[in-house]
């Protein structure tokens, strides 16, 4: 086993620095524009919202969004809470060539596991967090959450066919094993896919979660729910109450 | 059974866009104004606040303010912390019939819920919430969630006398069954604003709460003070302490 | 009984909004300050502070400064984050007549409590707060509250010698009863006060507490040394831990 | 035993105000700059990200940052998340004098204690918080925490060789009994630092924890991914699951 980091969740060498984020100057004009709903912006945006709730403190976690062919990332290893749009990498979807990477960082080693989802499902975001909720559900339950019943529950679409998850409707979401390195995941996040054709997400044991929608913002609003439900669940636990309604 | 949503707590199909939320050009004196008190504003900036206490995050959750016979109402199943005025419904009371509809969005499915608390109790807003500590008491509490001899109580209305209630009364809050669909909750919320003459808010089995007041204000405090009042109820039953004070 | 409310913790029949809260005209020159720090100033800062802690809401709770002769005081029942200040009463300590008195609200309740604190500790602030934390402690603890050997012990004050606890002194907070009505509460604060010399603070059960300090900021800092050691006794108590170290 | 104060725990007998924070007018050009990256600078920045996580309450913690051979420390005593540039001493760290030290102020009892990791260490900077987390670790381990197998572990830096931890390695701190007076605190700590080499942040039982980084940026990663370590461990607690995966 070498001993290159799992670089997702690990910080880089050098912790951006203002004066040090230019990056490549050629191909700026990807990540540089005074439009707030520019994915460059939105992911830095973001970002400071997902800190605040603890889901991507100490470096951890990330999110990527695509726009047409094009995949925005944010770099491995540094503060999501302090990323400026220069962070940023750009990769072509379909060569999966990066069309902008910023000599100072790694590329996050969530990249493979963030095109799955693209590549996949055609998401149009995907966001990794390491929710403490995620992580204490996904030492509670086995190979899948699962919980029903419960209003919230409307906020996530049934994938399957068209419109959303009914109030009584269980969500399930596959948990699966965490590996040394992130990259490892791919294989068995996109078993998960295909085995749960329903979900919009994946639990990683004793790691966190990847969520992903059509758009950015239904991403964050699945991502949202989905924590809802997750610390719901734990609180149901603490009072002996089954996260399915029995019928 | 159909599959249209339940509105007020999924996402409508297209999520609010700065470029995409002007809604109908008529009717928007009726939402942009400059007093920070115009109920278009209030909403928007009730609703960040709430959204930041985890009460309507996912989309979940609502807030609805009368002015006069003018029905302000939040539309459905969008980010309810990233709305502007221009994303509003109005609605003339006494017709009910809307004054102002944008065409992007679907009406919240909780409006008839809030035309109840308008008209049963003549209430100058209604606030919806997804909170966890409302869900987490209809978990624990049967038909009605009591509380008694805390000093928070005083902060609400005995409602059927003027005056609120003082430390040792008993706060009691009735709870109905959820529905799969939010406007089937009309009757049942009607039938407990009627049973209770004294409730200033009905809880929803696992689903949230619905407050109302006099005042945006006065719905806003009473909304404080119950979630106050259900949080420390979830840490009496904790420590096996009773709610109700024996005397 | 009559039914007068308890006004320091229930809301007052109009809440505060921009264009009422102008109050009598005269004596405004007493609130109003371009210096940060003057004491109507910092009544509005703090108490959107405390309010984001959770320690106000609902109308809940309040402060008082000193300054000199004059006592500033947060109006009864209105929104303590939301204040301006001209919403505040003045009074002369040694006359105890108000300076200034905005018409439409009422005075607090917790004036008689605010005085005690000035006349028989000679403190330059009080900070009343409905803190969790001080309602579910008062729950769990019978005549007072005592912790030992924790570190932020140390941020409090000795008061019947000088300087501060050290790490392992105990630290003795006395519980009074709460009553139906808050200026009620007078007399077994005075006499806890003279009880408890090395107290400054007094848990009221099922209420919350009071805490004065020789400035505003030791006032703040001991409220805040307190709240974290209320909540650290908490935890203790979670995982069966005495909150005062057996010798 | 002298009644001295902890200083670095304790407030001042002053409390800083903006007309009495100037300190010595020599030497101000070792803290005034315009750059939000100057230590001076980025100690107030992280205060007020400290306080609002609640690691630095009450004038609790502190935090120190080595720029070349200066050695900036934030007063004894003081509202950590009100300090301005001109709070702040500054040392030689090589003849261990102070170049500039605000006369009102007492230096940092936690100073020797920021001293043992700039020279045993060689570290950029040093955080030391009163975190709720870190004192409940300290009640419920003995003589050190350990985790494994949780990924955020891989933010963290093995130290004894270059690179993180993997995500199966074994988080080891090292936790030292507390003493009456900070300063005391020396001998032990630097013995832990000797005694585990691959330690980046020792905790003091009933007290807190010290975090050290090659930067200010690295230290502050550090603090967050082992604070939410010890939180997640303390759920872990909760639900009985052993913070170290069995093989």
């Amino acid at each position: 086993m070498t001993t290159s980091n799992c670089s997702c969740c690990s910080h880089a060498t050098t912790p951006q620095k203002q004066e040090n984020v230019k990056g490549k100057a050629d191909n700026n004009q990807l990540v540089i524009s005074s439009d707030p709903e520019h994915p460059a912006n939105l992911i830095c945006e973001l970002c400071r919202m997902f800190y605040n709730n603890g889901w991507v403190t100490g470096t951890g976690g990330g999110i990527s969004i695509r726009d047409g062919n094009h995949i925005f990332v944010a770099p491995s290893g540094v503060q999501k809470e302090r990323m400026v749009p220069e962070n940023m990498f750009v990769m072509d979807l379909e060569k999966q060539e990066y069309l902008r990477r910023p000599e100072i960082y790694k590329p996050s080693a969530c990249t493979p596991l963030f095109l799955s989802a693209y590549t996949m499902r055609n998401a149009g975001a995907c966001i990794h967090t390491h929710s403490q909720n995620a992580v204490m559900v996904s030492l509670l339950f086995d190979k899948v959450f699962e919980i029903s019943s419960i209003e919230q529950i409307k906020a996530l679409p049934k994938i399957v066919e068209p419109g959303n998850l009914w109030y009584s409707d269980k969500l399930v979401i596959p948990i699966i094993e965490n590996t040394e390195k992130e990259e490892d995941l791919t294989d068995s996040l996109q078993e998960a896919i295909r085995e749960y054709p329903g979900a919009t997400a994946v639990l990683v044991r004793r790691h966190g979660i990847y969520v992903w929608g059509e758009t950015v913002w239904k991403a964050k609003i699945y991502n949202e729910a989905i924590d809802y439900l997750l610390e719901i669940a734990l609180k149901m636990k603490q009072f002996n109450i089954p996260t399915v309604k029995p019928k």
